[in-house]
């Protein structure tokens, strides 16, 4: 279905709930928030199923759009949401009960609901909401502002590879409205909590550099985290960290599990498979990014996942 | 002098030398190499004046475009550069003899060309010149590249408060010619040095937090710097990565000078006057950015600013 036929349904609808992906992001939050905003403003009834993973970042954005527990909705839609896997628990009930319209920008889209809008060709999904929301006439300042989210949110600021010129439209247009997108970007991409930055100290500190630092192989243990008091929000996308280190081409991201094992990320140029990597000890992903666990401690984790880059290099 | 007065201005020359400002960035260095190779698209003999501060980072765009030393411009222009005292002093030969035409976008330009073509409105410089040589016919790819890194440098990756719906709308013609804006993402915005992390690392672990975090005072003494052997590109801008912790709102950055003296960089948000601070230190700048220079040791420099800060504060 095409964003003006989604535009068209959703507006022959009341009492819309919108449901969102476990572990939530900007991208599927921003959808929700602004969909739900712009339907209000189309004097529809439209909440949030409210989604039990969504972390304090996103909290503020949420306000008022949180749907009652007496909510009865005559219409469901997901936002972001590219298979069956990705509702949250609240969530999987109404997709037993059935997805009336589902928006999304995955490629790996499942088809789950009755009617779907894919556009696979947008890096985020608030660049179709944006589409399908001005369908209804001008969008708002308050509309604006949560779409802004998603796209920025989701393209890491412009600066990811999904970022493409429709995305800069977008986000001219969404400022146009007058948001405060400075402070969106000071809140998403210009704070990092002193945990955060201790965590990112002690890497620098202690990762282990070969191949003249073409290969840097950082590690996290239950150890660290405990002593920074760290929780899972201070280390969130801590791979990417690693990466950004001038001269690397493979750069390694353990972290150590509860009950002796560790959860390891690759990231590797054109000159390295990840998945190649990360295959030979049970895991998979991408040419680019994969990730695999292996039981043992972090020594044990660095020994074999460096010998794993050398079996796929001899290959290569 | 409006952009089209600028672009029909310039096809009537011929032997254009383009000058770039002191300790180049890449809005200027973007500026000059785009309108340098328009220039050349259209039959023109154009060539950028050799500037000795230019850093590696910015030395793959110049290739091709420095200035013979046997070339006899007919018409100079400036780009990015607000006054007399940027010129660098191969510069400055060519402020005595005259500068045809200044192109900017500094609210504080001083007019010392024969025709200036100022939009004090634009984020970038980049978004001027763009406007220029798209007069003449569709932008390459090889004219694009440079523009967006002046765009996009000059924004902080669509970051910083001077970002505005237009500069978005510049970013996505320029990406429309298909180059690899990706490339200069991670080139310019996701690549530190292991020198720069090192620097970043040290400051965590060291700097002073007062009020509950509000107000950071991190210091980098010589020995810090001669330890990591870090230069000043290591250093750069040092002064934002203090500003990012989450809940500060006064962040202060002291580096250590040779003789005995510190010089601080203060940033603050609307709730104290960084000008204010530094007046009392006999420095100046702005509300939200300012600096001064303070005879006397790293701990002599921490106490007369918080002495500053505190003093403001009560002022408030």
């Amino acid at each position: 279905m095409e964003y003006r036929e989604a535009a068209e349904l959703l507006l022959r609808q009341n009492d819309i709930l919108i449901l969102t992906h476990k572990r939530p992001d900007g991208d599927t939050i921003g959808c929700a928030v602004g969909l739900c905003l712009a339907l209000r403003a189309q004097g529809r009834t439209a909440w949030l199923l409210p989604n039990e993973d969504a972390t304090r970042l996103f909290t503020p954005y949420l306000e008022g759009c949180l749907a009652p527990e007496d909510f009865r909705p005559a219409f469901v839609v997901s936002v972001d949401i590219a298979g069956k896997g990705l509702f949250t628990p609240a969530g999987e009930q109404w997709l037993q009960k059935g997805i009336d319209l589902a928006i999304d920008h995955h490629p790996s889209q499942e088809y789950f609901a009755k009617e779907t809008c894919l556009d696979a060709g947008r890096a985020a999904c608030g660049e179709l909401v944006y589409d399908i929301v001005r369908q209804w006439g001008p969008v708002s300042r308050e509309v604006a502002l949560p779409l802004y989210v998603a796209v920025s949110t989701d393209t890491g600021c412009f600066q990811y590879s999904n970022t493409s010129p429709d995305t800069h439209r977008v986000a001219a247009a969404l400022m146009e409205t007058g948001i405060d997108a400075q402070w969106v970007n000071k809140r998403h991409f210009r704070t990092k909590s002193l945990k955060r930055l201790k965590l990112e100290a002690l890497i620098v500190d202690t990762m282990d550099l070969h191949d003249d630092g073409a290969i840097a192989i950082a590690a996290v243990s239950l150890d660290d985290m405990a002593r920074l008091e760290a929780d899972e929000a201070d280390a969130e996308d801590i791979a990417a960290f690693v990466g950004q280190l001038e001269g690397v081409r493979t750069s390694v991201t353990i972290r150590e599990l509860e009950g002796g094992s560790c959860k390891l990320s690759v990231r590797t140029d054109e000159t390295l498979s990840a998945t190649g990597v990360c295959a030979l000890l049970g895991g998979g992903g991408h040419a680019a990014a994969a990730g695999c666990t292996i039981t043992g401690s972090v020594e044990d984790a660095k020994a074999a996942i460096l010998s794993a880059i050398r079996q796929v290099q001899g290959h290569a």
